[in-house]
């Protein structure tokens, strides 16, 4: 294998690099999709696009959950037996760069070590690039590359605080929310909405003085997701606990995945969702580069602050304030 | 009292017609925020926003449920507590025009027959105008106006299926879920995402034989929303049972919200909230225009559909697709 180390790469090398699984090239291509430089991202959307047929058979899974409640060390556990049943694996961490939380601060080497070392696994943090409310993250690229690279199975982490988890609600096939037992301050940081966009929760740490506490938030949330509205795919969340610590209920969370995937391929929900999803992204990205053009017009940018406090203050109507933006956007556009 | 009925009024005639109460002028400066035409929405804008100073004085409440739980029913008893206390109420419906469900196909004065015939109460449908995902309804200009002439209470009736709920959600103080005993086929329309947005969740016909059913789904709604993040207003949802039929748990859901302002008052939210809201729909209002623009460019309607079953069957990625579509759209605006 050749090594492009320190150069650019034609489109072919890359497209090569990937197919043979040169994680060094897979590497290179997913910062190339995550560059702000408008050449690279021509030069990786047709990369992205000649590969496309080499993606989309990998099973997709978004695990969230606040700080503290042990991902890193539920990925390690999970993505370990996964490797060992001979499964090639990619974990995405969807760095959370301008959030409050410092949940992935640390280097994900460090936080997954054993993972790190293991020949099937492939870590990479992607920035989440949070902003207006819309999605500019690369994460979906990066999942595109390592399905063509050849992992039969993308892990997608993140801290479960942001606008980040819808986004990963349409990327994945299946969703896990790591829950600590107790519902209370480890609570407070979650956004609201995501317990109802589980496919499965598991109460981590169920070891030790903590087992029965994790037993009875086992079933408390079991009961109270039976109450939720059921799912156009049929499927109702499951509740399970588990201990990274003593590699126990893991496993049993691999099988309730199969499971699902068994379940949803038979419904023909598996394939509808991906359809819905690539569709929603496109929708997803329009959106947000149309929001982007008005918000960063230097028109705007010059009065938004100050409409802002007027309608805040209650002294012009919301309407009438969009409205009378939306005109001098279209008056000053380059 | 001047009859400006059968001819276009001027905008004094608005302004004065409903700071004066008039509930013919207000019904027709509604209808004025409704219209299509240009020249109606300025007018419209300009009225609304002379009138601004005096809105903002009621108590927003949001009501949901799916078609099915006693929506009018409960509207129709709730409200007639609150007009025999002499609070002068307007009751706005949204009405899903383009939806499956049929919930309020049914005259609202059929549906609510007391209260239509009640002088301290107004009732009013409004159309939802769901389309693109965005928000393009003026029920949020009909509250403004409603508050102008005078009403102390604003309830906003939707049905709990669609995307209306979230942008009731952003327009009023209160948010009260209905909900039937026996979390089986009557759950199946609700949208995923409401349960968590409830400050308040009513199981209605707690009558008859349905006692001891509600009693047990208001303990396990209550339980379940204990598992839920709390909110930042540090409002814990409650859970109640009431019955239409006989009258009964109705005034408890009046103290319960009575209780929620005296406490989102003092702990400062209760106006925190309106400001966001404020902001929030200004933002949104931008939103719906930069999409309904790109949405209904001659060129994107041209290409759309044969670009959106390309990213379907996985034959062009998402980004591509919508890089493609936007540089279209801005090649052939008008």
């Amino acid at each position: 294998m050749k090594s492009f180390q320190g150069k650019r790469h034609t489109e072919a090398e890359y497209i090569n690099g990937i197919l043979e699984g040169d994680r060094t090239i897979l590497s290179k291509a997913i910062t190339l999709a995550e560059s702000n430089l408008a050449e690279d991202n021509a030069l990786s959307e047709r990369i992205i696009n000649a590969l496309l047929h080499h993606t989309g058979n990998s099973l997709r899974i978004g695990i969230t959950g606040v700080p503290g409640v042990g991902k890193s060390s539920f990925i390690e556990v999970f993505g370990k037996q996964l490797t060992a049943a001979g499964k090639k694996i990619a974990i995405l961490t969807i760095d959370p760069s301008s959030q409050k939380t410092k949940g992935s601060i640390l280097g994900d080497k460090t936080r997954m070590e054993e993972l790190s070392k293991d020949p099937l696994a492939y870590i990479r943090p992607t920035a989440s690039g949070e902003k207006l409310g819309g999605i500019h993250s690369r994460t979906r690229e990066a999942m595109l590359l390592c399905e063509a690279a050849g992992f039969e199975i993308i892990i997608i982490e993140t801290v479960g605080v942001g606008q980040s988890e819808t986004s990963v609600k349409n990327l994945v096939d299946f969703f896990l929310l790591l829950m600590l037992a107790g519902a209370g301050d480890e609570l407070q940081g979650i956004k609201k909405g995501i317990i109802e966009m589980a496919d499965a929760i598991a109460i981590t740490k169920a070891d030790g003085d903590n087992i029965s506490k994790s037993e009875i938030a086992r079933k408390e949330f079991s009961n109270a997701l039976h109450l939720f509205p059921v799912s156009e795919n049929g499927w109702v969340p499951k509740v399970v606990t588990c201990s990274s610590l003593e590699k126990k209920g893991i496993a049993e969370i691999i099988t309730l995945i199969d499971d699902y995937v068994v379940k949803m391929k038979s419904n023909g929900f598996f394939n509808q969702n991906r359809k819905q999803q690539n569709v929603a992204w496109m929708k997803d990205t329009i959106l947000y580069s149309l929001q982007s053009a008005f918000y960063n017009n230097t028109k705007i940018k010059s009065v938004l602050e100050t409409t802002i406090q007027e309608v805040e203050a209650g002294n012009k109507e919301a309407l009438l304030a969009a409205k009378e933006l939306l005109a001098a956007f279209y008056k000053n556009k380059s």
